[in-house]
């Protein structure tokens, strides 16, 4: 009769040879910090964890965050030696070991680093990109904990790993948000790519820290079976105190094959020819350890996984949101102002929207990370506290936690200046990777925020987020949507409009109160424009298109073309991607040339225009007025757009030789 | 006889009143942060630093990093008062009080964050984006250690900013380079922007983590002047026991002014109408403290600023690096696959220049984050090891280390795998505000990576960085100049002109051996491009202009486009910006249209010849073919480049359709 920890230690090799044997197939892949996580991943994923591999994805399921992304092939083959329900090329089915040995294989869902877009619904959220494990699973923790849902998240995370910053920010946000259901597991394996871990990454220092952190910490073997399985059952005796709970294991890169330790495995498959010697490796480490022949039937009461509970249906919409008028009505300070001046902010706008959505739909969620009082996020987190995540100064944490969030089914609305959001790049693609619909919303945007100089301004934001708005995500949609509001009513209604969206998008929002542009019941359908002047009749015309704070400029200067004979229309170009083919025809139509007039370094909308139009034949010419210098500190919005060459002036004249 | 205390209490009170004058004036700025501080510059800037306020930068001087920069008018005031010598519309003269109260001005140097590129020279860096700080101070001490320079960097950092993982990065990189020249000093006034700053912010839990961090950590009154002198004067007694130092200085936001005390001062200037009670504040403080009436002469002695030592002229190039075939006979093994395949990895040909240029210029220096194996920084390591900085698994802290030595003088090479660079975009655009010629090196860049998926893959970095390099920095000089070869000659050759280069660029280099395509004696002139097959004569023409990994495969989609019947030119554009006009008249003279042809996200290559063609008449037509879809794992690059529709049918596909 085999002890449970032979069955255990028998499991953990079954599983290593499934991860060797995938790797040597696909070619590539790190079997070494696979082997290291082998016993961890069979005692979490066989005995500790309440899951069910027919419902990898079931509301009440404890949840697995790989945050080391490219120690997959451990996991995905407990889930081929499980069964684990997932969907290659569209299908619904169990995996199996033939599945297993697809990996990395361009057909199939069983990629390099986890990502549950691609099929794979085990995971909650892409990884791969170092550090962001621990927030994606403070955001599943939170969302668990909104929903009345006792469920742990495990988050296994690799030591070299735990030198990113963000996986502090994440220590620092669990705490804070006293996540006791997120549980932390260091994989301690001594070894990065290139080297051994430093010093400062050690077991010990790192327990140093987490406990310095308010964490409880416990250091482990974690090729034990029974000190693993012991440490993990432990998260609610502290969670009773209010500390969440990690643990450092110390584990071996390339545990059970000789040839594999020390460094200088990294990422590095076994050869075919090596394999059947690397895997006898670990058959003799099973034989060491009396492992040896058991089979499934000996095994099957020891590996017995706990079942999720049931739980109740989640929160759904209970009605649509206000609308601008109604939401105005409801702070009547602020409606006198903008009934008195015809002025609203877009980002005033958009803590109206935030609050609306709020009251509507018990999805809505936000988090802000310590400006909350600048971008109007405080309005929605005085409404609604517990679905409100301050972030503090911690961009990156903010974004990856708000991806979890979206993986829970939260509609998560993460605001900052857009600047500060540039902090957070990689977890937002890493988001859009794995297809979590995370609202972001930049405020303070372009060059007219002015006295705090470039260090606050984001002018390069939107080259990066147009670039991901014409990639299609896994379902065939753009995967992001680029929303420049010009005015309070389109601010309100695109934010509301983020809200139904299923995919992520990016609001900015300029910071100045602006004219209001807009009927209270215009509507605003995505990738569309607004004609806000017709060029009408003329022998020398132009078209301006614009985005946000430009468009008045656009508008300014388009009066004053026309008192110098120069027929000018003006378009409020809000969406990236934008109907370009229309907007081109609207040009050809009224046979004017556009100039596009943009507060933000190339890559916006004339880059938009520009390409449609260079690919057609007689397409009207587009020629661009974007910032191309360094902005600076001014003392007005005047004294900046002059200094980048975006007057109203500049734009008469950059039109004027447009018009010929 | 004034106490030095007094005297201290006097002078804090005297630049706590220039701030608030200051940022009154200017309508905007932080007072109530800068007041904090008031007791700390005074102790800094006029007892313990030593340095020359008629040369801020003096190599021998001991620096100040702001890392919390919106703080930035007390650093200001004292300047000031000091007459610092700063370049106003490009004169060099003394700071007065005048130039002082023309804070955030259009014209004026004292923008609203610390940038030394608008002629401020007293700081290093531009700071204002939190949390960046304390890796810059970490770049000058570890240049000030390579030229044996005994000077010492502080580092003022926000409480509320300790949030950003970027600090705990910089923490563990001091420590494990052994950085006890810099110090740092935690601002702890307990407030941040919209509320208190969190528990796990406050002075006692940010001694516990610095400790665990392997710091000593030492809590002082910031207020305290004999606190505050003794504590700055221990750095040397820990330094030698290997320790880096830092202060928590518990501090009072609003410092003197009870009207500015608590919440909701973040930010916002006095009013001018309440600037006299605020000020008679301070004054009211100042009698209480006995620091009433102290005058210059009084003080003249206690505030002797101690100068800074004479150092040794920097170290200067050597020599001309080894040219391309030079340093590949240097490696006989490599030469002999060269010899034999023709192929070459760009990669591979940038280990080799950056080793070249290692042996030929002291200056020059490395940094990469534990994939030195992959990028082939390791070559480097390995030679020049006092030259090479492991910044392990943590690039935020390792491109503002680089923008540190950038700004000593260094020529810092930072590399990493492309993807793993956007975690440090906004690290990027804060050392190309503030001026700093940074060499920044992708590897592994677009989707032919393959295997690895794509969270591993850069696709959407040259989006980014393009916007950049058509903003002008402060010189008028594009702030940023990508680079990405099509083999290993011109990845060689640009490697060694990226040093040359004063300003910022950017190499992306594929991981792929590539057929070499160049003669080893090449020349690669920025922003030029390269004619690698002339379309020739012929009815139906298209000119494939291509980047990277795609030039190869724009050379045999141009034989089987000419086997069809329609003569194709090939073009690599390896250089951005590009001359377009040179590229789009060569089009137009062989009246083919051009097709752009890239492996990532839009925003690259395509966009830059849409632009220019479309504000042209009658300019040649441009189409480009683009990573359109989310990439994914496959087991070959034609695996992938199938799947993002890149592959050489779909080039040709393009391309006929083009050709028309």
């Amino acid at each position: 009769m085999a002890t449970l920890d032979q069955i255990i230690h028998a499991k953990a090799i079954e599983l290593g040879k499934l991860a060797l044997s995938a790797t040597t197939a696909a070619g590539s892949g790190h079997p070494t910090t696979a082997l290291s996580l082998a016993h961890l991943t069979a005692v979490l994923m066989y005995r500790v964890m309440r899951w069910d591999p027919k419902r990898p994805r079931a509301p009440g399921a404890d949840r697995l965050v790989l945050s080391e992304g490219h120690a997959v092939p451990i996991v995905y083959a407990a889930c081929a030696d499980l069964g684990v329900t997932f969907h290659p090329q569209g299908e619904t089915r169990a995996m199996t070991g033939e599945d297993l040995l697809r990996l990395r294989a361009i057909d199939s869902p069983i990629d390099g680093h986890p990502n549950p877009a691609l099929g794979f619904p085990f995971f909650d959220a892409a990884t791969g990109s170092l550090g962001q494990g621990l927030s994606v699973a403070a955001g599943l923790g939170a969302a668990a904990r909104l929903d009345g849902i006792d469920k742990t998240i495990y988050c296994l995370i690799g030591d070299g790993e735990a030198r990113e910053g963000q996986i502090w920010e994440a220590m620092d946000f669990i705490v804070d948000q006293k996540l006791v259901n997120v549980f932390a597991i260091f994989n301690c394996n001594e070894l990065g790519q290139s080297d051994y871990v430093s010093p400062e990454q050690s077991w010990q220092r790192l327990k140093d820290k987490a406990e310095a952190f308010g964490w409880t910490a416990l250091a482990i073997d974690g090729h034990d079976p029974k000190s693993i399985e012991a440490a993990l059952r432990r998260r609610s005796e502290f969670a009773e105190a209010g500390k969440p709970l990690c643990l450092l294991a110390r584990t071996v890169k390339g545990w059970g094959v000789p040839s594999l330790a020390g460094p200088g495995h990294h990422g590095t498959p076994v050869k075919p020819q090596d394999l059947d010697a690397a895997l006898a490796a670990l058959d003799a480490r099973a034989a060491e350890l009396g492992a040896a022949g058991i089979d499934r039937a000996a095994s099957a009461a020891a590996l017995a996984i706990p079942a999720p509970p049931a739980v109740p249906p989640a929160a759904s919409p209970n009605r649509a949101p206000a609308d601008f008028a109604a939401a105005l009505a409801a702070e009547p300070k602020l409606a006198q102002m903008v009934a008195t001046e015809r002025r609203l902010s877009p980002r005033r706008a958009y803590g109206l929207a935030l609050k609306a959505l709020g009251a509507a739909d018990p999805r809505v969620v936000a988090l802000d990370g310590d400006v909350k009082n600048s971008t109007y996020a405080l309005d929605f987190a005085t409404a609604y506290p517990a679905r409100y995540f301050e972030g503090r100064i911690a961009e990156q944490n903010m974004v990856s936690a708000a991806a979890g969030l979206a993986a829970a089914g939260k509609i998560p609305f993460v605001s900052s200046f857009g600047r500060f959001l540039e902090r957070g790049f990689d977890q937002i693609e890493m988001a859009l990777i794995g297809g979590l619909g995370i609202k972001l919303v930049g405020t303070h945007v372009g060059v007219t925020l002015a006295s705090d100089g470039p260090s606050q301004m984001a002018v390069a934001d939107i080259a990066f987020m147009r670039a991901l708005a014409h990639a299609r995500d896994y379902r065939g949609r753009p995967a992001m949507t680029v929303l420049t509001p010009s005015d309070g009513v389109s601010a309100y209604a695109l934010a509301v409009a983020m809200a139904a969206l299923p995919g992520a998008c990016y609001l900015r929002a300029v910071r100045a109160d602006l004219p209001i542009l807009y009927p209270e019941s215009e509507g605003f359908p995505l990738s569309g424009f607004k004609v806000l002047r017709e060029p009408g009749p003329g022998r020398r015309k132009v078209l301006l298109a614009a985005t946000g704070y430009m468009v008045h400029r656009c508008l300014e200067a388009a009066q004053v073309l026309a008192q110098g004979g120069i027929a000018a229309g003006v378009i409020d170009a809000y969406c990236l991607p934008l109907d370009r083919q229309a907007l081109l025809e609207r040009a050809r139509r009224a046979a004017a040339p556009i100039l596009a007039v943009e507060d933000n370094y190339i890559g916006g909308l004339a880059s938009e225009l520009a390409e449609a139009a260079a690919a057609e034949m007689n397409a009207p010419r587009v020629a661009s007025l974007v910032v191309g210098n360094f902005p600076k500190s001014g003392r007005s919005a005047e004294d900046v757009l002059a200094y980048v060459h975006l007057s109203t002036a500049d734009i008469v004249d950059a039109a004027r030789t447009l018009a010929g």
